[in-house]
């Protein structure tokens, strides 16, 4: 055992002595102080690992939010193991898929049509635990001694669906380390404190509600859990547990606010961003440097949450602000080389909240970590003035006279085009310069352009390199989530010839 | 190459992307920007490197504070190396004492009596660089690239004298790791933020100094260097380079105020603790519940400075409040099993701020790790709410002048007069200094000596600041085996306010 060594379970284990009386989670009907929540996790690991949950192995939770994520997830830290929370409405074809892909030691589940096809399908051979009563016997049977297993705290604890840039999620492994690496720099940007009450009122499956779950529990803070966004159940907990911070945004504050138009719930505990007037009135609006506001900047699943943050470099040029104290970032070429500052290429780090890769994709693993960088797979640039502007995701790229042109950037111009409503741009096979640009646009209703002055505004923005030779004009551009479909834009407007195809 | 590396060369790498206008350095008339910084930095561990500083080796620092100190440790980052720095007001004995035992490679320093003596005297074939003009040449020589040497983030990069418990230092070993996890806890205690500006007005041979100034170094900030404590200069400094924090204590303070009593200097810029009207009518008080008033805590050299932080238990029972969030500490017994709350052990700790071992200590480094768990050799307990108490040294210290002296260190000198038969050494309370050094002097039969000539003989041997203020002879020192009985002592002579008594 090293003296440098701090897991999930060991923040746990110190909370149990530094904060006997100290409220860890709201859920419903239960309280638990850290000591309660300590004995609750001890006793769920010794049941999880007479059901084989070595170091390791995976821990499927597949229900609505539920402080029961987090005590599977420490359980699972105390034993070395992996916890995973999924997104539970999924189709049966996509459960079964992760269920294949993971293959879970237990998985605790609410019942669902999809949930039980996908276990009549599944090749995992996996115990099977209902949440409710079947799960509270199971996790109440084990002993309340803490496991005697030493966990390396570089080893990966959580795992989260996420990048189907293939067509399919792969899990993204976050080490003990990492999630208090990444824990460490949201108390450093959003300057955190004691007393901090997070209302769980996202997805956990998602990073961007775990994230803020995980510095709440490091600080010894409260975590109030919610099964799903209710509105009025919402504005309940807000004011009965004094909440101080939720996961919330836009139309998520616009249901909120007409839920309490009475006036009925005092939500003034809550510090967040200002929004509208009515919502403002309700809230304690928080417009410091370091306030929910601010919270902007660049992350992803595979970084643990936030890479860069528009906190840090405050009037800084680049909407992506500068990275966090623990990562460093590097824009490189294709060929792993920097570019100059202004120049686009690939946002890469390192540092101590970066991800263990995907669980059982080796291949794409070892793309991710070429030359000893983590590569995210979106564009970026450094300003002038050293901060950092997040272009787009980077899948597709361009060739054209040897110059490297990313879609995204190009689309990104062409959409500040006030008559622009959507746009796309791919590669059609250029004779002389072995890629052309082509840009597929939608103008807004009543609205015209003609290709010239699409190119002319494009050359106004980026290299002129960079400017589409072809523009075509259509009603809508096909999308896989929220990306265009290229494939289908490649057959339907001649595109080819793109490097690596 | 590890994609979750950070060493302090990155943090430097990321500050020269990122910081491009920004000011790192401010020194007499030395003014560097971030790239300014790294260039010098690159050249240095090249010239380094030339002289077989490779990884694992060492190269000293023997002067009064300067930018160079900071520049030095970075350039040993950047080669896998270590750097320490030392303080030059030691004795020849005591210098060779470091010189043989830390076996550096390269030594800068500045000319003085004991230095000379010390060049004369060790045993270490050193490449030895006079600070000035000839090590402005030397730094400036080496190539401007950056080496391309491979830097584990677990390996010690700075080495600190400390702890002469058994009568002679040791060098603590501090890694990348843990001096930049070290930082993260002090930006979410001390809420540091951008624009931070540290005059490094205390010595950086000491950690207290050292952690803060590395610090404003992981933020992208300004330090400010001086090379020793002249309460005019450093009025002069505070204004001039507007600087937000110092490194300050009460006589410290009480002499600045004196200098600057007719307000000529403006220090508004420096944000510190309530001290006298006089202080708190020329700076701003920081009174925040994460101001320097409430810096208070546990720490020591081996745990990268501070273990647990006041400011993380407002309200808390135990003076030295809570762990930081990258530590968890135990109350141990001597078999190594925690005691319940309330009653006193040996305080000790896990995480990633810890020390890597002493260099050159292995029998001693065994007994601080003993099971997995790092022992700080002091005492301590768990208050009932959870935070903790500083007891006192497990073996007994003096503090004077905020200088930690041990009474063995002190009495070994003593013995080894030809006149000196025994003595024991205790503190004895002084107003101004908090405690000061009292021996108690068993003479050889026939011997005699004045108390002039004992103080003249220690200080021959180790450091001014060490020698007894007062001398009393005795016919015997009274026992606890075979080591003095402090509490008889302290009863007999007047001892008294030693630190957690």
């Amino acid at each position: 055992m090293s003296v440098h060594g701090l897991t999930l379970g060991d923040v746990l284990g110190e909370h149990r002595r530094g904060r006997p009386l100290g409220l860890a989670v709201v859920d419903a009907d239960v309280r638990l102080t850290y000591p309660g929540l300590d004995e609750r996790v001890n006793r769920l690991a010794n049941a999880l690992a007479a059901d084989g949950v070595a170091p390791g192995e995976r821990v499927l939770w597949l229900g609505r939010n539920s402080f029961r994520i987090l005590e599977l997830l420490l359980a699972a830290a105390r034993l070395g193991a992996i916890c995973c929370p999924a997104n539970r409405r999924q189709s049966a074809g996509e459960l079964t898929f992760v269920l294949d892909d993971l293959r879970p030691a237990v998985v605790v589940f609410e019942e669902s049509e999809a949930a039980g096809q996908a276990r009549a399908r599944t090749v995992a051979k996996a115990r099977w635990v209902a949440a409710g009563e079947e799960y509270e016997a199971y996790a109440a049977a084990g002993a309340p001694s803490e496991p005697a297993v030493t966990v390396d705290p570089g080893d990966p604890v959580l795992a989260l669906y996420t990048a189907a840039f293939d067509g399919r999620p792969a899990a993204a492994l976050l080490s003990h380390t990492a999630l208090i690496a990444h824990t460490m720099t949201l108390l450093h940007v959003r300057r955190m404190e004691d007393g901090f009450t997070y209302l769980n009122s996202g997805p956990l499956f998602h990073v961007g509600t775990m994230m803020f779950c995980l510095a709440a529990f490091q600080l010894g803070g409260t975590n109030v859990f919610t099964p799903a966004y209710d509105p009025e159940e919402v504005c309940r907990l807000i004011e009965a547990e004094r909440c101080t911070h939720a996961f919330l945004f836009g139309p998520m504050i616009d249901r909120l606010v007409e839920a309490n138009a009475g006036g009925a719930h005092d939500l003034s505990s809550l510090r967040f961003a200002s929004h509208s007037p009515a919502w403002d009135a309700m809230i304690t609006v928080d417009d410091s440097p370091w306030g929910a506001s601010k919270m902007g900047g660049y992350g992803q699943t595979e970084v643990g949450g936030m890479l860069t943050f528009l906190g840090l470099a405050p009037g800084g040029r680049g909407p992506a602000g500068r990275p966090s104290p623990l990562v460093h970032v590097r824009i490189l070429d294709p060929a792993g080389t920097e570019v100059p500052p202004g120049e686009t290429g690939e946002i890469c780090a390192r540092g101590a909240t970066i991800f263990s890769g995907y669980w059982n994709r080796p291949e794409r693993n070892a793309a991710k970590t070429a030359g000893g960088w983590h590569h995210t797979g979106d564009l970026g640039r450094r300003e002038p003035d050293g901060t950092i502007t997040f272009i787009g995701p980077g899948l597709r790229m361009i060739k054209s006279a040897n110059e490297n042109i990313y879609p995204a950037e190009v689309e990104r111009a062409l959409r500040e085009h006030e008559a622009v409503a959507d746009a796309a741009v791919i590669g059609v096979p250029d004779p002389a310069w072995g890629q052309s640009v082509k840009a597929i646009v939608v103008l807004k209703d009543g609205a015209s352009l003609t290709p010239e002055q699409v190119v002319a505004h494009v050359r106004s923005r980026i290299a002129s390199y960079k400017k589409p030779r072809h523009v075509e004009f259509a009603d809508a551009i096909p999308k896989k989530g929220h990306t265009p479909d290229y494939d289908a834009l490649d057959a339907a407007y001649g595109g080819g010839g793109h490097p690596g195809t």
